[in-house]
This record gives C-alpha cells, structure tokens and sequence, in this order.
C-alpha cells in the first residue's frame, strides 16, 4: 500500500470542463492513488481548474494546448472525456508520447481500434475504450449473457426518463444481442399469442422481448428478467446521476498501467 | 366475537369441485365464521366432499339438485364458481329463496346486473359480482387511480406465464381504463420519442403504456410506475397461486350479509 | 384556462439561497401560473436571484427584509424552506399582511399549529405546514394504511445511502405508525421462529417489521411490503434527488389558494 | 438429435413417493432424452407410479427393493430425494453398480463426498451432491459473489413465507459466505450509524447485512443489493414452487454421464 502512494498515477483529463469532465476532476482529487497532471479544454486556459467547477484553487490549470502538456508533464494516462471529433487525435497523439489512453467516447471504428491496438504494443503501453463505464450495467449485461446458458427464457425491460428519444435503448439492445450469442434463436411467449393492443409484447430481438419505459424522474434503469420451471432471476441495474461512471473510470486508469495493448470494452478489465 | 361464532354464515358452494372450488370447500372448513352449508356439481351427487378433494370425510355431499338444497337447507351465501352458462340460472333461484349470491363468474351484462338488484332489493338481501377477487390485485388498481390525480405520468407492466394468449390482461387494461378516468388524456413520453425497434414503447391505451412480459415460471404480476420529478412511485401485485382469491371471496361473504342490493365488484366492498 | 394565466399566483421565497430554495426558485420561473414575488436570505441583498443561482437575471433580487417585501408586494403566498430558528417569526408576519404560509420547515409544535390556525382563519386565509412534500411518498403512506385494513401482515423495507446516520428513517417509523392505526397490533411471522443471527428480523414497531438498507448510489427509496393467502402486495417510492419535492410545493401553493385555516402535512390536500 | 433418441438416459427414482419425487417423475416423463428406469418407495411395491401421483399408468411400478432394481434394470442414473438416514447406503449401492448417483439431499459430510469420489472414480463414473438444484438461486448466488468483487458494498434481502422458522435463510447465509471470500472484511453504513429500534440494520455476517422478511403468501425469494457511487446493483431470484428444482435436476442427470468422479454443488456444472 506504501507503494501506491509513493508512486501515484498521473492523470491528464481531456474535455474537463465538460460534465463528465469535471466529474472526474473532482473524482481523481479525491482519490489517493490519482494525481491530476493537466486538464485540457477547447478554448479555456490558464485559469485553475478548481474555481472553474467551483471547489476552490487546485494548483493545475486548464490548458489548450494538449500536445504541450503531454510533452512537458508526461502524464501516465490521459482520460479523454471529448467528442469523436477530437478522440482520435488525442488518442494518437497520447500514445506517440507513450501516456495511455482511456477514451469514454463513442463512434470509435473497428479500424481505429486495430491501428491504436499496434502502436500501444509498440510503445509497450495499454489503454482503453469503453461506451460504458457503470461497473454495475457491465456487469449486470456479463451475467445475463452467463444466465442466458441455462435459463435462455429472457426479456428485457429498461427504464429511462422522458427526455429520452429513442427505444430500445443501446444498453437494452446490447444486452439482447450478448443473450443471442450464448443461446439457441426461437421465438419466446405462446407459439398462438395474440396482441389484443398492438405493441404490448414489446420490440423482438432474435427473439427476445424489449421493452422501454419513459417515465420523468427516472434516470436509466434496466431490468433483465428470466424465467424457468417454478422459479424467476432478474439482475437489475439503476443509474442514478453521471457519478455512476467514476469508480469505472477510476479502475481503467489503474488497470491501464498493468497491461500492453488496446483493449475495447470495460467488460475485459473486470476478472 | 362470541356472538359471530354462534352464529356462522351458512355457505352453499356450486362449482364445487373445479380447481376454485376445491380450494373454497378448504377455506370454507378453515374459517372460524362460515359453515359448509352444501356443495353442488353438475353430474356428481351423494359423494362426500372432502373425499373427493382429498381432505377426508366432511359430513357434507355433493348435489346436483341446487334448488332443493336452498330449499331445504336456506343457506346464508351461494358462492358461484360456475361458468356463464347456468350462473343466471343460479342466481335468480338463489335470491327467489333469499340466499344471497356471491358470484365470481365473468360475463355478466349490465341487464343482469340490474335486474337482480331490484330482485335483491325486494328480498331485502345482498348480492356481489366480482370479476377478480384478489383482494391485492384490487387494492393496486385502486391505488393506481388515487395516484394518478397527482402523478398523471404512468406505465404498467404485466408478467405472465408464458402459456397465456392474450396481451395485455384483462386486469392491465382496466387499470389503464380507471387511471383513464381521472387524468387528462395525453401522450406520454417524447414528442419526438422514435422507436428503433417496432413495439419497444409497448401498446398505447388512452395515452398510457402497457408492457406484457410473458415467460415460464411467472404466475400472475402488475406493477403500475408512476414517474414525476426526481421521483419514482411503483405499485405492484404479485399472484402466487389461486389461493389467492380466498380471502376476497371470504370478505365477500360476510360484507354480502351487511347490506342490501347487488353490488359489482369488490373493490366497492373495500372502504 | 385564460384566468389563471390572468391571475398568477406571486410567490415569494424565504430560504432562496439554499439547496431546497434554489430549485423552487427555478420551478416557479418555469411553472405557468406562479409568478416569483421575492427572494429572501439571511444575508445577501440587492443581487438578482437569478445570477446567483446560475440562470441569469430574473429582475427579481434577494432582500433581507421580509416585512419590507411583503408589505410592498403583498405576495400571495409565502413558501418558507428555512429553519425551525426563524420560521416562526416568518409566518406570523405572512399571516399578519395576508400572505398565506407553506412551510417545509419541521419542528413545528401541536401549540404553533392550533394558534396559526386561528390567525389564518381570522384573516381569513389558508396556510400549509408539510414535514414531507414529496407526493410520491406521501400516497405510499397512504396507501400503505389503506392496504393495512385488508391485508395486516406488512413490513418495510427502507434503503438509503451509507451517509445516514438513524435507522429505521422518519418515513418508516410514520408508515408503520399510520398503519399500526387500523389494524389489530399482532406479532407477525412463526410464533416459534428464530434469529440464528441476532437482528435478522429487523426492528419492531407494534409488531411490523422495519428493515433499513444501507449503501453508497442509493438515495432514499421505500418498500411496503403486503402477504396474504397466494399473493403479494408492494407499494415503493424513490426519491431520486431534492427536486422530488418541487410537484408537492407548487400544489400546495395552488391549493392554499382555495380554503382556510392551518392545514398540516400534505396528505390532507390530496384527495 | 436422433442419437440422443436412440440413447436415452435411464433414470431411476429412490424417494419417489414424496412431493419432489412425483414431480421429478413427471419431469422424467415429460423430458425426451431421459427414461424412466425404476421408482422406489419405503412401504410401496407393485403398484404403477403413474396410478399413485395422479396421472395414469406409465408401466413403471413402485419397488421397495432398490438393490434388485438396480441389478436388473443397470439404470444411468439414481436421483436419490429421501432423506440423510437412507441415502448413504444408497449412494454406495449405486457406484457399487456402476449406477451413478444424483443426490438432493443435505447433511452430507465432508468424509462421504471423499469417499464416495474414490468409489466414483474407481468404478469411472460421475456423481453429484446438491444441497440446493434451484438453477437461478445458484446463479444469483455465483453473480453476488462475481459482483462483490467490483462493488463490495452489499446487503442481502431474503423473504420467505411466515412458517418459516429460522431466521436468516440458509441461502442467505451461504450468498454472505461466498461473498466474504471474494471482499476484504469491513463494516458498512455510516461508522456513527445509530439503530433508534434495535435490529433495523438487520443481521451482520463479515459485515454484510441480512435482512429477513416472513409474510404469509411469499414463498421463497432473496434479493442481493449492491450499491456504488451513483449507482445500484441488484439480483433477485424468486422460486414460486417445488418445480423449480426440477430443471436443475434433469441438468445433474445430463452433465454426471460426461465426468468422472464425486462433485459437491450444482455451481460446478454450470460454465
């Protein structure tokens, strides 16, 4: 335990001033074995971060200048919290510096995964993308694919806010499509059902029922409900406000200084 | 309570040896206040009823003559658990003899309903029509209309066993039609709301969604969620067995000897 | 609805600068027939309310003086999200002017209510005294007592976050008094039953059981759960976060419009 | 598909008599690649199974004289459902035969699984010893303890019928058991939390707290509840009645003809 604190990670954050972002700011000076070495905007710099998100002088300032920072701080991990137009540039960047990257940013190619995946093992570094950080939505999506085997009667309900635009919901579908690669495809429910109101049965994915709700006041909820002989399992998750990402966040900047390579998903970090 | 155990409520049972009324003659034997008072069949007659469900002997046999047993054993109470077909029959003889008829029959119209009220009234006795005598089911539906006064955002979800063939229930859509009569009609969710997958969003009754899960294991389940700001209220009815409906046919019973006119649906016994 | 657009009812906010404050502040710029009428704080005066709390101007500032304000602007109702302290001053000086009361404030006594009440009465006004203004919760309570009389084997279950220090909550404790009103006090579960773990059974209060949840993420949820012969019964509420009690504080400002007298706790204006 | 046709799997049944040996009797009915090799009861002998548990002859007769059975009839399988007094002499019986024992009984020491493992891999066969066949109720138990390792803040819900005399279940016990292998010892909630009723945190196991709720209607549920920053974890399993064991069961019949050797729990054959 002496170790780690001796020798913190250093974290530089790009898109601090962002919700996420300032999230995390906050996350990593609360945590002990987390330094924060730089935190990057679009267009803010040399104003400390702290007063910007309203905790007082932290010492580091925002910069737009990523490039400088990195040469200048070499900080262990760069945790990009930004937008696809800017991620990939970042993460390249990082890597030719040899800090590794843990991007939460969507719409990342199978392409680009492959070309950071060779130029971190040729700097012997790791990191990490994942469009999901919850721990607890990753791991109730793992043991619905592990149930799936033996109970492989499923469906799926997700709660969201009313805010929301589209159904199913990402996580509801990547949560059935997992489920349809452990188990057999057949159509679920009576072979003679029969909708009396359309739609009631909900959306099918290879055979498995969704179902959203959209209600104000929820925030994101999902619910995956298995059914067999005399008995019933569900594995719930709920999301209450964008803090549920930081533990995940956090464990990645750890993880990432164990490993060589690029790893998609947070699911491959979690044994 | 001295006085109720001298004078017990004498229940003559017809449909006595389906799977409702097996458990009934249990009940019956198990209660404290009521008394087995005769038990018809449609073809079996001079068979004791407790050997034919299994309880050993219990001094009361089958019939299959209903009018002659009221006639000559004027009990309290028919409990109906017949089918549509004979229940008019039933009941018109019963309240002729001044029994009072507790019927659990659907299928009754509005006609039936009233002409026996006026029959009842000139007897001077009671009579109750329930399509659901669980008593929970009928306290949820209830409490969803209360709540829906001050909380109009709503979706019930149903779960049911998967050999069921109609979605949704019967019991999800007269919830959504009582919560119907006491808020505005309006669209829920998102204007622009879009599903990407056809009945994500469920069916849609007045504005309100229904969602039915059917799969094996489940018995018979509702939850009504209501949504309002930074908050979530959830009602919901779990039916394990049909057990379930005794205690709402005993309730039925003793409130049928308290007034006067037949009465539809239990919930109007619940104050 | 022309006239109530017309006729807004004018607000004005003792405690504005506090958590609480702050989102009723937001809620009545953006609820159509509330009007804000003035801000008050301990301190801070002469500021827009609106660039303190991060929405930019409103027109309307923060003053110090509450007999000032409501004798210049004769607000029709006074929302008091103060503390125990000052409260009492506050509400005698809103009845005083006219300005009917809504206190969120506990620690109110049986004495203040009863001369409050005769004060509005004589004014001619009504006013409102709520420990608890989320709505939500409130119909769980109520609910709860209602169910009570039909199904009397009830425990509850309460989950908060890990920072709360009491256990069981004041919502528990209240549920289960509310309860313990209607029903016969009896000792549920086996007669014979037994903890081979010391607590496994949870509190008691007359006889319910109270459990209390808890864990980090949660933030205060309830469960009131109902058994009976094959079925379950479950009434929960989630408060998600603070603005779960907005919906009740704009009701009751609606609804303090319309009668006279101190009315104390929400439950009584819903109906 | 054709093979497993033509090679059926020959069960025979010790403990056929008792309720979870008619249903498993029926199960083995109604399952295409198991056979009905055998029932033995302790008094019975010489009477068709099928005309005994209610659903006509199924050429299979009732015989008390398991020995004999097995040497004639060489079953795959015994499904041994008595009790800790007789299924010692059984299970030796069994491999003695090369027959291969499944048994769903407790009270097993750890001195016969030795034993019996050295007999199993002598004669080269597989057996199984399952204290619990509820396939879902091992999942949740496998899933609690996957997640703890992630989010270790838990607490365990259990909720069972009110005849229940022991209080925290033995699941339970067995779900905080596993946990605490995966998660270092420490105590949860609020280090100043106060109980203003004893016994509203419920039990403690290594820190974990157990919450047990009797009600009359339940029949035998638990919940384990992970919470985490801004986010919540939970896995439910409810068994609604008896068959719930059933397709654990047919599962030990499949997987004990591909292995060698004596396996303690169902968790073991499920990957």
């Amino acid at each position: 335990m002496s170790d780690t604190r001796q020798q913190r990670i250093r974290v530089a954050i790009a898109g601090a001033k962002g919700r996420m972002g300032r999230e995390f700011v906050k996350t990593v000076l609360g945590t002990e074995d987390l330094e924060l070495a730089g935190a990057i905007d679009r267009t803010l710099s040399g104003v400390d971060v702290g007063e910007v998100i309203g905790i007082g002088a932290t010492g580091t300032s925002f910069t737009t200048d990523l490039e400088r920072l990195i040469a200048e701080q070499s900080p262990d991990v760069l945790v990009d919290l930004t937008t696809p137009q800017v991620v990939k540039e970042h993460a390249e960047l990082a890597i030719r510096y040899g800090t590794r990257p843990v991007i939460g940013t969507t719409g990342i190619t199978l392409d680009d995964v492959k070309t950071w995946d060779r130029a971190c093992r040729q700097r012997e570094i790791g990191g990490l993308i994942a469009p999901n950080f919850a721990i607890g939505a990753i791991l109730m999506m793992q043991f619905a694919k592990q149930a799936a085997k033996y109970l492989p009667h499923v469906e799926i309900i997700e709660m969201h806010h009313d805010k929301k635009l589209d159904a199913p919901s990402g996580t509801a579908q990547k949560t059935a499509e997992m489920i349809a690669e452990v188990r057999e495809s057949f159509r679920q429910g009576h072979p003679d059902e029969e909708e009396r109101l359309r739609g009631a049965r909900g959306a099918e994915l290879d055979g498995i029922r969704i179902h959203s709700v959209r209600l104000p006041g929820y925030v994101a909820h999902q619910e995956v409900l298995f059914g067999s002989t005399g008995q019933a399992l569900s594995i719930r998750h709920d999301s209450f406000s964008r803090e549920s990402f930081m533990p995940g966040i956090v464990l990645a900047c750890r993880k990432v200084m164990t490993y060589t390579g690029m790893v998609y998903g947070l699911e491959n970090l979690l044994q």
